[in-house]
């Protein structure tokens, strides 16, 4: 981790509000969860995924690891390939893609996922119309059990991602798929949800998806380039335990390599860690601003908002927090954010030791879904972005100005 | 209201998602809004709520009809005095300002609210190292009765929002700004919420807020410039009952003018209307990516999703949508977002006539906290927005581009 002193001086440096991540625990995590899943089946990919944190900066480092990405858009493809990142080691899966999008993915020639026979047509008339032959794959719908899982079932059924398997649904989207040109299925895709701590819905995704496996070989002759797994694997944000990639790698292989004993080749694994590889490795600072008691409540009011962490407002996520250089001594405070909404809390109900103007606010576990969901609401220029390696501190991105603000806009001559 | 065939052509010639905004509608809700209170009582201000909508060509509209502004940050000032709204004009009320906030407001010089003695003790430092005396006012929390309101009510008494009445704490702020140097209040502010469709709070508030103005005057002899009562008039998404301009003026003025009598002098009535006046003037446009049928749902996936449109994942808001160009054979969709979280769902369950690829499908309402609220989550660019006058559209933010995504950011030397 960051010395708080470094935090400290970063804050001084560049300002807050400060995304600061720690480029060598991003390293670490990448390759302790390479290691557990390689060391146990060496055709493995992790593809990371981008949308947990977009930084051009980032994305170079984990180029650099031979790391490969799932993107989510146009724009992340951009960024990957801007990053580094191989064409044949990224993968587009989002559930709806533009016709740009589509092109950029043929232009790129990356494996594109569809969630729907809709989008396969589209993309199959692109690619056919340029000559070209795309590779594909689909999401697919495991419908993890009710029973041990309700939350997620209930999610899954109806979510809005993914082909499902009954009823042959997904069966007769690689059918399609053979009979269509300028596309070729070679893969299979799945992704169970986010923020994941116990394994045994994954086992059953994974359990389901080779029974899946097995039966596109069977029916339809298709030989599988990869099986795609997807992400999830969760972090800890309040000491709940989590599973390791170990663990995790332990608890779904089992599943997965009996399923491979029914195919007749050996498709690569792919999987999409995203939070599991910055979350812990980012912290958000924030400056105190100004303190406030009333008969209720004790409030510290930051220089941040639910427009820098958009978790805590939009998820009920918890982020433990610490004040730099600051222990004991301490009170029940809400820590307030910046924005001109009751529910802009990033805090609640937090033991922090008393805080005054200007002291600094250390929000943990921020690589993942904080600067990633970032707005400018309320006209708050977004934040800049510090990365940390060998105790080193470097921007890499800058903070936007008031300028920046309008630099899209105009006004009508006529208004002039 | 706009037409829907220059919509198409609109979408056509901008692309989608693409926000619209009526402004000939604006300008007769900006005067609708104005002249309910003004024809009732002379001195009557409105200060946009520009956090609603922070649009330079929408404040460029709002401005030469001689219309205040509300801000919340100093991009706000700085956009808001960009537009030409006059500083005399402008309010600057946010619970967390920063000092570079505050000196801007110095600078600019327009009234500052406080919601807090601590950053009145920031402010007047600063204002008197510069010799200056600013003029500022508080926000107090009004905290209307739990009994009839007790959403609001709870709200209100643990918000972060304004000083409390009991206790004397309001007081004795005002108290301890007549000691400083740097600041001298002015007036007084209240704001009890938002998106309300009925006035009870809103005269309870009032009645409060004017016997605060009487003993402030009676204890401390502070004769008011201004009473700020803040925004919070609804508007209907569902087709539910709201609150018309004269209705909400009637309900609430015999309470301030009552409460004058007390007073010596005629103070300004602010009022901050923001959802209000842009919010049914604009539209969002997105165009059917794919369209997916499952054993559950049927989707309709579209090129926009929470980033661009915040509101019905973040607070479960409903915005009505129509399919351009289509009517009657209508079947039960969930218009999915293009985010990929299994919470973006724009709009659940709607009736909408069956749509095909390439569709644009309209959302209603979306001129207030719409694009103010948009991010580049997912590295979607931001979108762009076009103001109609008189018939006719005009590009007013242009969009954002893959390459603006990567235009702050810097890969370190040592990664290259």
């Amino acid at each position: 981790m960051i010395e708080d002193t470094l935090l400290v001086q970063l804050a001084k440096d560049y300002g807050t509000p400060l995304y600061v991540y720690d480029g060598d625990e991003v390293v670490a995590r990448y390759n302790s969860f390479l290691k557990a899943f390689k060391s146990r089946y060496k055709k493995t990919k992790v593809m990371y995924a981008v949308k947990a944190n977009s930084s051009l900066a980032l994305l170079r480092l984990l180029a650099k690891q031979g790391c490969g990405a799932d993107v989510v858009s146009g724009g992340e493809l951009f960024i990957a390939r801007k990053a580094g990142i191989k064409s044949e080691d990224i993968i587009f899966t989002s559930s709806s893609k533009t016709v740009q999008e589509l092109e950029l993915a043929l232009e790129e020639d990356v494996i594109v996922t569809h969630g729907n026979v809709s989008e396969l047509l589209t993309f199959s008339s692109i690619a056919e119309e340029r000559g070209k032959t795309a590779r594909i794959c689909f999401r697919v719908n495991p419908d993890v059990s009710s029973k041990t899982h309700p939350k997620i079932a209930t999610g899954l059924k109806n979510s809005k991602f993914g082909l499902h398997l009954e009823g042959d649904i997904a069966l007769k989207a690689y059918e399609k798929a053979l009979e269509l040109n300028g596309v070729k299925p070679i893969g299979v895709h799945a992704h169970i949800g986010s923020q994941i701590h116990e394994s045994q819905a994954f086992e059953e995704a994974v359990s389901k998806l080779m029974d899946f496996a097995v039966m596109l070989k069977k029916e339809l002759g298709v030989e599988l380039d990869f099986i795609d797994l997807g992400g999830g694997l969760g972090i800890s944000h309040q000491g709940e335990k989590t599973l390791t990639p170990k663990e995790f790698a332990e608890a779904i292989l089992p599943n997965f390599l009996n399923g491979l004993e029914d195919l007749s080749n050996e498709p690569y694994l792919y999987l999409e860690p995203g939070r599991y590889i910055v979350g812990p490795a980012g912290v958000l600072l924030t400056k105190v601003n100004s303190v406030k008691k009333t008969p209720y409540k004790n409030f510290v009011n930051v220089d941040a908002g639910f427009n820098t962490l958009a978790r805590p407002t939009l998820y009920d996520a918890y982020h433990h927090m610490t004040v730099l250089g600051k222990s004991g001594n301490e009170e029940l405070v809400d820590v307030a954010g910046n924005v001109c909404e009751s529910g802009d809390i990033l805090g609640r109900d937090r033991s922090l030791p008393k805080t005054s103007v200007g002291d600094i606010i250390s929000i943990k576990d921020c690589g993942a879904y904080g600067f990633a969901m970032a707005s400018e609401y309320n006209s708050q220029p977004l934040p800049c972005e510090v990365l940390v390696r060998g105790g080193i501190g470097e921007l890499i991105r800058t903070r936007r100005s008031y300028s920046d603000l309008i630099a899209e806009q105009k006004i009508p001559e006529a208004l002039k």
